[in-house]
């Protein structure tokens, strides 16, 4: 009974105090219990990611015309969210709220504004990259923190709308980034087991849209770009990703005129991990009650 | 000269690599020597408000419908960022791409979502505090943490459209709310003291929209329900509002009907700190060396 199990898990969160209720699915308020694990796991991250060139955080949105260049409403539309803004005039805003308060849809004639929701952290990272120039012979590596937004409404705590990802990011030749994204799937695995979780090393696709989906991510596993490291988390049935780790050859390269210092198109890769869902994998498996965990687990994430 | 200024303070913290380059004014990338700053100044935060019943965090999105009620649309519809999401079928799809590939614009089409962006972070917690039923006699506190969003873009640092703001809230009686507000205004004083820096408490108006801004904003003066801390950021001649506290009367109470347990409407005072913008202050004050600033400085930020 997977449901049941999703919505009992939900429901223990709520109830040890480490989730809000929420009137919208995906969409929580995270309590202080919650939030320490999740600043603790943060810093474990950060030094992890340690040796790379540079470390950039963002907020929450995105120039809408750098997401656009990725190709990103072409392939993932329905989980695009989309900032649009008033920019009209006091006889537009009487208009509004006359439908306002008529209970009339008003915000269809809000336009778009020239930022988006970032629906993954490294996506801030290949535009600015591409602004600067060539990259270097040896490669760039970027350490990226971002607040996202994926529109999957969904009761399973797991799957948020709006959630945390922290991603290394690894640009340069081919085989600087393909050797990157195997050598990290590795540590990424080992980072889980200091953690106390054993997560397996799974091929995997996009969501990509529509009918050419099927066709997109069978060419994504026939050449082995995506991983994941899955476990259980809210259903013992159907095991989370809680970390991703992909091989992009050059589709960002070539998408944004990111180019190599011998003139070649840029290859990248990058490994991400949900915060979340990592929180939530710790709470499911090492217990509610943080203060209880595993000594070498509290030892590993900086807790003790 | 203080638009030079401004841009000086903008580029120098581009320069010691503090905040990325941006094509787009207010969304900003934070490098880590600001992350630093700002990890630490929200552990001091939340150590300082630890005495609040209880202490939620949001990521960047909040229930349209919430904000609705509590008449944002009608007092700020300038500074919302609403989220739109694509729903549409194959054929629709298609049509988005046509539009998307032939530079027309596309996004106009997208039907606004169930969210929008969190604009202040004590937002999030009116509506949920007025689900659970009438407030305690005792009145209750919440500290709450949130990225939020306001459509103001500047090329002044310190007038970010996307950030993160700490606040603790207060609901109950009347009395418990103004006493609330004028307490934390001292010790938020006192706070940034503690850091180094001389805030002075100023009588403030929100930004309302159109022409009733004007008597709305000189209501809320007349009535000192609101107060900043401000103190010289970017420009000397325009010193910035680094916190702020607010005493609401019974407007969100009302708005929302949010009860005491008497039955009377619950009224609600909040002191909110913009993270960034104490960050930047600092850099200001103390120079962009982290490392060198004041002993006594770096001790209560808890950075030695």
């Amino acid at each position: 009974m997977s449901q049941a199990q999703v919505a009992g898990f939900r429901r223990a969160l709520i109830d040890h105090g480490l989730l809000g209720e929420t009137p919208i699915d995906g969409v929580y308020g995270f309590a202080a219990g919650f939030a320490e694990i999740a600043d603790a796991l943060s810093a474990v991250l950060r030094r992890a990611m340690a040796d790379a060139d540079e470390h950039l955080r963002f907020a929450a949105v995105m120039p809408r015309a750098d997401l656009e260049r990725i190709g990103y409403f072409r392939n993932f539309p329905q989980l695009l969210g989309s900032v649009h803004c008033f920019c009209g005039d006091e006889a537009e805003h009487r208009a509004l709220l006359r439908a306002h308060d008529a209970a009339e849809p008003w915000a269809a004639a809000l336009p778009p504004s020239d930022l988006v929701l970032i629906p993954a952290a490294c996506y801030t990272v290949y535009p600015r990259l591409a602004r600067r120039g060539a990259v270097p012979e040896a490669g760039h590596i970027v350490q990226v923190e971002a607040t996202c937004f994926r529109r999957e409404p969904s009761p399973d705590p797991v799957r948020a709308q709006n959630f945390h990802m922290h991603e290394l990011v690894r640009v340069g030749r081919p085989e600087q980034a393909l050797a990157f994204r195997d050598r990290w799937l590795e540590r990424g695995q080992a980072l889980f087991r200091s953690w106390g979780l054993t997560a397996e090393i799974q091929p995997a696709d996009d969501p990509f849209f529509g009918r050419a989906a099927v066709v997109m991510a069978r060419s994504q596993r026939d050449r082995a770009l995506k991983f994941e490291l899955v476990l259980p988390v809210s259903d013992d049935d159907r095991p989370t990703a809680c970390a991703s780790a992909n091989y992009h050859l050059d589709n960002f390269g070539r998408a944004l005129g990111l180019s190599q210092a011998d003139g070649g198109v840029a290859h990248s890769a990058c490994i991400g991990f949900g915060i979340e869902r990592v929180v939530l994998a710790l709470f499911r498996h090492h217990g509610f009650a943080s203060a209880r965990w595993p000594r070498a687990v509290r030892q590993a994430l900086g807790l003790d």
